[in-house]
């Protein structure tokens, strides 16, 4: 099975691979909830290299904001997230430090659950300590993301940068339901589009906070959770114990070769993503650019 | 299982239910192939209510033009695919018969997999005799497409009505490579966006034609397709006899349980898309326009 | 002069063509200020045919909301306008009367002045008692808009159509900054794209309100009015005296020739719009559109 | 009267504030017809310091190609243009250098008259050798345009860089019907929206092609315009001696304040554009598009 297949963008997800009641070392959790709003912060936070190892994710802190009702479009709940999504960000960036803020919007405008981020940045309010961009993809320039905005910050030299993104997930239910905001930038290889070098404080030399929304799960991931829950159940069905033993007689690499098998070629190349994306892919950019347009009006020095 | 899950628009599909050498009453099929294109194309005629029943389709002629090439951006093919459209389309039509037309895009603009239609309409060239609407979907305008198609048909009085739509398919495969062009219009319950009620001769009293080109496949058809494929490939094993006996020994109902716990609730409510769509779209609506704008140019008399 | 160079969407304008001291049979006119707001309502009612004759404009009110900050995006602002216009609405059209609504969005997508209209209908919160429609413009349909709606009027049955247009005004001073309520319908020949035949309670049987806002003046105004400011500043200087005798010499079809010369064709094919009319009318989107959503919230039964 | 109401971004109506028989030191020019596609090929050249006084801009090559048909949507036609303009390019750039193109589309694509860049940029077939971008205006990204550009040109190091933009003319009659190409780059100050530091070979140390298209005149220049041919008018009609002897006893500051009266501040800020200026575009977007991507074709190595 391919790295891919099994990937998430969220830490969260990581930190689910283990059970709950596992202390991993290196890697410290932390779960606030909201009645009201349905809504709960989970903040994870990996120290050190053994931490990196087990989640296999960099150092930092991944603080996740999950509702069902992250996506509707209800005027007075879209502010109450903005106000929780600023104060995370406020959380995440430090008050003390204060400059100016370069917003990068990654992803596609024209494929509409890659869209999150251009259709953020369209609702900025740019100024002059706000500034401003959707780089697009390679599809449409020929050019490494990275490079573009590599190139930019050189240029404007922003104290902070904070990149939107549509992320992939593992599990279709944390689709469009889940904001996570972290401190490591975008790591590469993942999301929706992929943005092969990594946008971070590592690489480009300033903090980088990155809010990224799962919009789709990998077709892949579809095949693989549909077999894995067939096991699962048929693991409690006292019937199946026959087919149980036959999966259990295969070896890690004869599993592999089913799993690919049930794979199509054209499956690989597919994503999965909510038939109202479109009205979906907007409520959530109202609410992010309005707590991003809030964080700035706080932070914000020109 | 509920139907939609089972559920394709292509008549084509409907006929691979079927072994190919089995010959259905009231139905007649037909296939020639472009070796240059890559094309095969595939007619379905249901003649009769056998027919009907066995296909589930209303009585009319299916016409599939098929290619892993038809959604590429190269102008000369293109235009070859294009004047192959024309041609099915003079046939289903007619030469004969002349006048006016309305040509329909069906879909939602925004949601990239559903834009196929206003994507078209966008490329046809307006005129005395060719007009041209996209009515959007009901989370646009809160009413019925149909009755926004019935009433502009009945204030302009068209001779011929073409509807273009995503439609949505069983195969992953077909997905994006399939262009089906029949004159029984757009049968109700189907497709990436619901229209629930039919665009069709017996509605518009009109001759209406549809192209539709498969552009998902349900969320619900991965599933069941994963695992009817896990079913096929243990049959096959010797190993897992255990299995099949398992399964032998489940009920149709029990059966259509399992399936109903391997699909969560938010599966249902997703959409599988080629991660190109936005490219693909573009490139399928120039392709269509053309062969539309080609046909219009032979066919109509203000 | 053709008719079009001197023509106005606007009641206030037609009104302004008379002094104002002078008072017209068959026409009211009542005006109320806000300081805060920096805005001016001002009634202009036509109650009879001799006031149809002097104002060139059909029997009914006209409302003009004109404030230059109605074009701003500043929320706490446009709410406070969205809530006046909502309270104009439901005046023109009264509150017993109750009822499904179709709103209807006139204009061009694809020219950023003339987009109101869809911009507006994009905003709606469309359900079972608010429909909406944009239905394009000639050259992109083929058909004239009053079909269109109509069309969808005789098989929708709305109570009541809010018809939402980008107008021409005279006056480049009011353009972006005033809105007109009317319940006289859009009348024809009119407004940025022409919509020939009228949409209006006489030719749909139903309530209409119109909602319009000036977004252009024609290149022709400009050239006009110049001229005019011309001649008024030189009445003022004494030195001009010899040149006034001169156009005093001139008949009015001299003058009329005079005019055709300075108005080249390619310029009577013009409008003129402000440089930032993209973020002008996105912002006056939100204002009408939240009236709008406001005023269907209160009036709707479905 | 300020600096930019007589701007032109086109060396062709610098040139042509001369009479045509004047020869000009420093300044060469050249003229080629083609009757079939009602075409004029002028090339400016500037050679010393003595021609940029003359001419207002800068050393270098100026090739403008109008032709009343350019701005059609008809194929054939298009498909010349197209070749035509590619071979200006060839011209201008030089066969015998090549290497990776950077495609730059100037303008903001919400403006339909500014949007000419971002829809030429959406058509070129990037690829390793051929990159692309849009990167906006200051109101939308809050950074100058030049920054964002220096900063890509300087991470990604092409060896030539197209500039698309749409272009500020003096005269109605070229709007939408001209194209220069220069290789001065894009002068500061000018266009519809205000690139304000110049995007040229002395600031990016790489050849720099700009193709500009006139789409807009300022309200200012209708304004002027019309004042002066009503001078001209006058000037030639007996009767008007009167009024010309007014103006004639005006001294220059005079008559620049009287030009102020006739300007009003709203007039300042607009400007004038075909009313179906949202198709035009559209068809000079093919036109230029193919012919960078015929270019970029023969010229492009990776």
């Amino acid at each position: 099975m391919e790295h891919q297949e099994l990937y998430t963008d969220l830490a969260l997800e990581e930190r689910e691979k283990y059970e709950k009641e596992v202390e991993i070392s290196g890697v410290k959790i932390d779960e606030e909830q909201s009645e009201e709003l349905k809504m709960t912060i989970t903040t994870v936070e990996i120290v050190n290299q053994h931490g990196e190892r087990a989640m296999g994710k960099p150092k930092g802190k991944y603080i996740t904001v999950e509702s069902r009702l992250l996506k509707e479009n209800m005027e007075k709940l879209q502010r109450e997230f903005s106000e929780q999504l600023k104060e995370v960000l406020l959380k995440v960036v430090g008050k003390k430090s204060r400059g100016r803020v370069l917003v990068v919007g990654l992803g596609n405008a024209n494929a509409t659950p890659d869209a999150l981020g251009p259709k953020v940045t369209e609702k900025i309010n740019v100024g002059e300590g706000v500034l401003c961009i959707a780089p697009g993809v390679w599809a449409q320039t020929g050019m490494e993301t990275f490079d573009i905005v590599k190139g930019v910050v050189e240029e404007v030299k922003p104290d902070l940068i904070l990149v939107i993104d549509s992320l992939a997930s593992r599990n279709i239910r944390r689709v469009t339901t889940t904001v996570q905001i972290t401190d490591t930038g975008i790591t590469p290889g993942s999301g929706v589009g992929n943005h092969r070098k990594g946008i971070s404080e590592a690489s480009l030399k300033r903090k980088v906070i990155a809010i990224g929304v799962p919009m789709v799960v990998s077709g892949a991931t579809i095949v693989n959770d549909t077999m894995e829950k067939l096991l699962g159940i048929l693991k409690m069905v006292k019937k199946s114990s026959g087919w149980m033993e036959v999966l259990d007689g295969y070896t890690q690499e004869e599993k592999y070769q089913l799993f690919e098998e049930l794979l199509s070629e054209e499956t690989e190349q597919t994503f999965v993503t909510p038939k109202d994306v479109d009205e979906i892919v907007e409520n959530l950019s109202v609410v992010i650019a309005e707590a991003v347009n809030r964080f700035c009006h706080e932070w914000v020095i020109c």
